[in-house]
């Protein structure tokens, strides 16, 4: 998965678990786009800083992953529930992946 | 909801997060039914120690879901699917329905 993609996956699901710092600067440097430098100054901590915070907080979040799986889960569904979508025509195969997906849930 | 039913749904996504000796001493209690005093020999620890070792875990794991929201957001989404599996033969419905579903990933 693309990192990018990878990391809103996981603070979407796992966000709420890092602190208000955190959170703060982790938004502004991997969804608000802006430069390491450029946050280092406006939250007035050193630009190394910003570095070591995105470090950790992607561990964090990572570390949650890899003991809860939801992130995962939530993708095979997600990915069952669009199969559905394109054999809406299908009765019999829209009932086996329902099926399938009340069995993972 | 119904509380084990709850504390079921709670540990299954969270108990990851508590300790070795929170799983192991919760699980003997709340799904391996045996009670307090039971468990207090076997673990060699008090009564009162077990007792209040599952009003930790308990508050510990409903204030991850407090926070994440990961349980409700997976119900809302079973109830969708158990929809679908009932509306098989409305392929219409079988669209509205994964559409929802897919916002809501």
């Amino acid at each position: 998965m693309e990192k990018f993609v990878e990391q809103t996956l996981l603070f979407d699901f796992y966000g709420e678990l890092l602190t208000e710092h955190q959170k703060s600067i982790y938004e502004d440097v991997v969804f608000g786009d802006l430069s390491y430098s450029e946050v280092a100054e406006e939250k007035n901590i050193s630009r190394q800083g910003v570095h070591d915070l995105i470090k950790r907080c992607n561990k964090i979040l990572e570390d949650y992953e890899a003991k809860l799986h939801l992130v995962k889960k939530f993708l095979i569904i997600k990915e069952k529930v669009e199969k559905i979508r394109r054999t809406a025509d299908d009765p019999e195969q829209v009932k086996r992946i329902s099926d399938e997906i009340l069995e993972e849930l």
